[in-house]
């Protein structure tokens, strides 16, 4: 690290790719290009890395191969490789694995919770409070993750006050951090001033993340809202990866290379090389059905054919 | 319009994917389909528009049929229907055609002056004086734009005095409003609110607007920034007609659904109906070779793809 990157003050860019990425893909990526993938990302400087998921393999089977993920990686110093575990049986599997990083994923809305996770809010949280008893004993670091900050497909818009109260649910179970998400991607700069004006009265900036989709577009300006308001760490997918925006699925991951440009520019210190990020992009892209649809991701692309081009040009 | 949008502030947005947007596709449209799809995007809402360009036809091929278009338009009340000229001759084929409002191109860099309009900026400057002239006689409107104002591709950074330069001389010639353009996409909040806090300092944030590509994920971001600094007229293309994500040439322009999408949940007026918006998309979207990239257009049409599906199955 330079001397002029140490004086820029740090956010911290939690690559979310190998799990909530590939998660909502539907190709069949091989567990050996899960974990080059995974260590690429590192080598670009990646700190915090949603690695896989330790959920039932019937209900998710593209993590079906979460313990041979973590068996195969390379576990860098200084890197934390979260996994997510939906309950305990999970969080054994995980422990099993050599894991010491978790995530919890709940929601700030009844109807997402019910149709994503199968619970009311309240039991996923009674579920979390025996995880939680045993990570505490083990020394497991814990990250909470709340979806439907602003809105919900089923329940509509998302009160405030109901994101606080999961938010400090997970706070107090011992999470070191929360992460906020607009799963749906639909808010604004308005929204995300609103839902921090809020939390920001009760919470530390440092305790929260924001995870947001660009579904709508709006991803990047939602982050300068965060910075705006004193939040310095966020949510990335490599590439946008998950959010093929050619798919009328489309979940809409902001990409990380969007989020590093912008963090980049201004004059915050990410750790991360663009570059290097790029060429990690390109080791999960071959096994996609769909380019990757990240646009800082596709410039670099671009720039790289037309030197390429120009090379070839001169060397004729 | 009800009440309650006549209370909000009102944002300008110039649709320009008629022009800018057409101009940068591949794809040979028919005048018929440009036609429909000027009257579409009025219909939505749209109060300026950048309609054809009276270009060389043989440096502009996709540009031929200017006149065939204008003759072909029916004219609303209330909505200007802007043509780029980039000389006199074109002045006078955009007089001919009934053009009454017209758009000035030049660049705040030499070296992109040189490429795009094969000039200096000081020559194009003095060819758009014989064009006042006339216009001004005619009573016909003109419209500047300013390209590469963060940066060019051949000359790297550009210097905010520079921009300041260029469009005081456009404002000089009679221009009732300037568009400074991020041709490249790389700008950030952090460029935009540079640049603008040394124009605002001379010119009324009234005389300018702020054109935007996203190619580098920063548009929506940067519209923020610059309603942040006062500024209420923006340039957009339609679906982000122009700006191809999947190819090595992508453009970028900003999405104007994008555009209008922000502005709505910011509490701002446009006059535009988003839905409708995006059907206007639909009327261009099959004359291309590849889908609209917008990303609130294409959240829109999986949103509509989801519910004909859902009726479908409610009525099998």
């Amino acid at each position: 690290m330079s001397a002029a990157s140490e004086a820029r003050p740090q956010v911290l860019v939690t690559e979310v790719g190998p799990r909530d990425g590939l998660q909502n893909e539907k190709a069949a990526v091989p567990t050996e290009a899960k974990v080059r993938f995974v260590d690429a990302l590192v080598a670009a400087g990646v700190r915090q890395i949603e690695t896989t998921s330790f959920v039932n393999p019937k209900r998710v089977p593209a993590m079906a191969d979460a313990a041979d993920v973590f068996a195969l990686l390379p576990r860098r110093p200084g890197v934390r490789y979260v996994a997510l575990v939906p309950n305990l049986k999970g969080y054994e599997r995980a422990r099993a694995a050599g894991c010491d990083a978790i995530a919890l994923f709940t929601a700030a809305s009844e109807g997402f919770a019910r149709a994503n996770i199968n619970m009311t809010i309240e039991q996923s949280l009674a579920g979390f409070r025996d995880i939680a008893k045993a990570a505490a004993a083990d020394g497991v670091s814990m990250r909470g993750y709340v979806s439907t900050v602003f809105a919900c497909p089923y329940d509509g818009p998302t009160a405030p006050d109901q994101v606080l109260k999961v938010t400090e649910a997970l706070l107090d179970l011992g999470c070191y951090e929360v992460s906020l998400g607009d799963t749906i991607g639909v808010g604004t700069p308005t929204d995300t001033h609103r839902l921090l004006g809020i939390l920001l009265r009760y919470l530390p900036s440092r305790m929260l993340a924001l995870h947001f989709h660009d579904t709508w577009g709006m991803a990047v300006a939602n982050v300068v809202a965060g910075l705006e308001d004193g939040l310095r760490s966020f949510d990335a997918s490599a590439g946008g990866l998950g959010g093929c925006p050619y798919a009328p699925s489309a979940s809409g991951n902001l990409a990380t290379e969007d989020l590093v440009y912008l963090l980049d520019h201004l004059g915050y210190d990410t750790g991360i090389d663009l570059d290097a990020l790029v060429s990690a992009g390109d080791v999960i892209s071959p096994f996609l059905d769909h380019p990757l649809p990240g646009r800082v991701h596709q410039a670099v692309q671009s720039q790289r054919a037309r030197r390429a081009q120009l090379a070839a040009t001169e060397a004729s």
